[in-house]
């Protein structure tokens, strides 16, 4: 069934659809209100694939406006084989100093809740997969929260380890602007 | 001591020496063998500010090639005042789905051993923190070995908070790979 669906990058004019998606992922967390994205400034931070694409495209093959400081992010969005709108994948390009390689990292994935169990989340990943593969890319990355044991599993069992060892650093809000003028 | 080091983003030419660090980097983390980068796949992968830029600067606005699926990295040098290269930070834009907000990765982190104790690693995120500012940026992110926890307490000290709640997942090599081809 997952492969039925048909897969795509998202357009401009997608940005109500995606801004409905990340309402109801942020609902779905419940954190409803942590949600500031607005239709204007998914505009603004999207690289998206033409308008005048004629219909939607199974191949993930990068065919978006390039990225940017400004418009790092893109947008795969995920249609049953009918139409109706299932779920996304929002992801950035990144980078592996070792292998001097880029990569994707997968900043959020989503499939609606009446659309779970028919492995859309699953399809969304081997598109991000093949689009790693298909730049030369090394590595697919995202981050799941600890107590998420049910997700953990599913990616442990598609081949994704847990990086255990490792925990994330984040500075943000007033604690950013503080630190840019540290020195000044 | 920090605020007198010359900061600037690195240029196509700068790649023996970013091997080099990158190569120092490796064998301080004991891991010698792992780093598979060279001076072409540097190169190839790194947006670098122009090659007649006049002299270094210190200022960290933008000024290099723009950033793509190819080439995601971005490199900033650190010079003594001297003109000695003492470290580098190697990133690559990130987005914040719920700000609808780029930012910024920090991918690797390096002061050469002799020039420690000077601020410098300081200096770098400062300088990265002003780069995410002057974007309009939502925040500057890492990742730190769990067991480093001077460097840690080193993070949170200048206003990062340990995102202890989430997991990394990784796919890659084989594992890439496979989860590319699951669905054929």
């Amino acid at each position: 069934m997952a492969n039925q669906a048909i897969v795509r990058h998202a357009r401009k004019e997608d940005c109500p659809l995606i801004l409905q998606l990340i309402q109801e992922l942020a609902d779905y967390e419940k954190e409803s209100a942590a949600n500031q994205a607005t239709v204007p400034t998914l505009e603004a931070t999207i690289a998206f694939a033409p308008s005048d694409a004629t219909g939607p495209k199974t191949s993930t093959t990068p065919n978006t406006e390039p990225t940017s400081s400004t418009k790092p992010a893109r947008c795969l969005l995920l249609f049953t084989p009918e139409g109706e709108s299932a779920g996304m994948a929002l992801y950035f390009y990144n980078y592996s100093t070792w292998r001097a390689k880029p990569g994707i990292y997968l900043e959020d994935l989503f499939v609606r809740e009446t659309m779970r169990g028919r492995g859309y989340g699953k399809r969304l990943l081997v598109e991000l997969a093949k689009e790693t593969v298909g730049m030369g890319g090394g590595r697919l990355d995202w981050v799941v929260l600890k107590w998420n044991e049910p997700s953990i599993k599913f990616y442990e069992s598609i081949g994704a380890k847990a990086m255990s060892e490792w925990v994330g650093m984040r500075v943000d809000n007033e604690g950013l602007q503080k630190l840019a003028k540290l020195l000044d």
